[in-house]
């Protein structure tokens, strides 16, 4: 192994974080390793979909857009992690001038109280599946042009750009991981946010699969183990790098995954229902991931197979197929 | 002479133009110059401040936030010059939330409009001294990176993103022009809006000279009768560029302009004030416009002394200065 076991070592013990979105899929797991890890830590968002899994640390219910809470919340702060208003890519489809005024204007409002409140140091999930557009070569490097094709990507990469203003005026630490497409335990099937965890969801209950397109485009999955390590990396590093792609660097189709889903899950032939390709979908996108390597001693390191096995048990566990009337009818996200 | 001397063409000759912020300096600008090459013109915007400098074009009176009347304009129009909320790059500083609220999501909004409409063609106007941040290399061509270190750059960089999505979507033809530094005559001085016509002013008035910084910082000037040619030019452009650079490509000081307008004034010994440097303010920005020069065929003529001088004239003329006490007391944009 090249990489550290412990990767936070002194960076992180002891030390201030707040997790902004801290209720959610990568919030969740960043939160049971960073308590692990010794930071003290302290939990920002909507009420968690499974209290549960959160390790015991101090939580925070409130809006992002809750200016005098979030002020609040920031006061002693060495770290931010900030995850929030990153989840559903569709709606910044529908409407990006509202995605704007409320989504993103929040996220540029909190650098602004963060730098108020001496914040030394921000990670930031960007989308490495979005940010750069249609692909001019493979994998991608962090150099790759960035002309997004959708909204979401867009403002994703104007984060970025602001993030990069909040260190060159205030010298903030700021850490910009252009995250491939995660997947793994508490990413909630059905709500437009991971492929996978839908597409185990519905073979598990023996439901057609409902996919965009004819099934080749080709992403880059990562597991949310992987992810959180790379974030935790991230917060202790001291080079110079602020912008990193974090992926596994391996490109899957979708129908390669419907396969190795159906493998994992002891099913077969599974009914696949085609819908019209979207537009805001690239054809490939697959992560150059050799700078990450370099600067954090980082890799993906869980298994394929492995992560798929994980993820459908827990999906088995902890997430009841709701009711017929509740389900979702749209293709997979 | 390597241009075209009539730009438009069959282009432009009785095609419909929507001129957005028609009253501003650019607008008026355009405007005057459209009509003489025999478009149909509608402007849109306040009102104008001097309102017999237009040609005898229709005029919406609105806010760019009222959509009714916006989608009301866009009916039947071809193309589209978009100079809404360029006006004030200190507005953007001051609250860049607030920017993206108002501003910045009525630009997206316009969009939305634009295709439900079938606009065909949309020049916009971007920031050639904001977007590219502090220079790797002089001249900036347009493959130099865009790291903006001021909210209006960001901000500019953001739309032209969502620009390229509307072409890449629904086939909308649009040129965005990365403008440098605009002067000439309707630009009103004390406005933060242009060092020129403010240095002019208040040499015209003997008044102290207030910059920021040493006044070493160089920038690229474009006399607007050129940036007008070059918009004519792009909005008639049938080739696959959709990103052009329009500056002199001549870099400038701040001394140096203000040396040239105690010669074309034939004052002397201006009494500079030195104010601390602004973090927006880029060292230096000069623009390589070997692009535009080649796909446009256009290239900037007005030659500077001259252009200082009909400047110089029509603030003397057309600008009285303001009463002492509305007068501002702030260093030069």
């Amino acid at each position: 192994m090249t990489h550290n076991s412990n990767p936070t070592g002194p960076g992180l013990a002891g030390t201030e974080c707040l997790v902004l979105g801290a209720g959610g899929f990568i919030g969740i797991n960043l939160c049971r390793v960073l308590s692990v890890a010794g930071a003290s830590v302290c939990g920002y968002g909507h009420a968690p979909a499974f209290p549960a899994a959160l390790p015991p640390i101090r939580w925070i219910s409130a809006e992002f857009s809750d200016r005098a809470t979030l002020a609040g919340a920031l006061e002693g702060v060495d770290t931010v992690f900030h995850l929030l208003g990153a989840s559903i890519p569709a709606h910044a489809e529908r409407d990006p001038a509202e995605d704007l005024r409320s989504n993103v204007a929040a996220s540029v409002d909190l650098l602004g109280l963060c730098q108020t409140a001496g914040v030394r140091r921000i990670v930031y999930i960007s989308s490495g599946g979005t940010v750069y557009g249609v692909p001019q070569s493979l994998p991608i490097s962090e150099a790759h042009p960035t002309d997004p094709i959708s909204a979401y990507g867009i403002h994703k990469l104007l984060m970025e750009k602001h993030l990069g203003l909040q260190t060159y005026r205030y010298g903030t630490r700021v850490m910009i991981l252009r995250a491939s497409n995660p997947y793994g335990p508490f990413q909630i099937p059905d709500r437009g946010q991971g492929l996978i965890a839908t597409l185990i969801q519905r073979r598990l209950a023996r439901r057609p699969v409902e996919i965009w397109g004819d099934g080749r485009i080709v992403r880059d999955f990562l597991h949310i183990d992987d992810l959180v390590d790379a974030m935790l990396r991230a917060a202790a590093y001291k080079g110079s790098y602020s912008v990193l792609n974090v992926g596994s660097g391996i490109g899957r189709s979708v129908l390669d995954v419907v396969a190795s889903v159906d493998t994992v899950l002891g099913t077969k032939g599974a009914e696949i229902l085609h819908w019209p390709g979207r537009a805001v979908d690239v054809p490939t996108n697959v992560l150059d991931v050799a700078l990450i390597r370099r600067e954090l001693g980082w890799e993906a390191r869980t298994e394929w197979m492995q992560g798929l096995r994980g993820t459908a048990e827990w999906i088995a566990s902890a997430c009841q197929p709701a009711p017929l009337a509740l389900r979702s009818t749209g293709p997979l996200a």
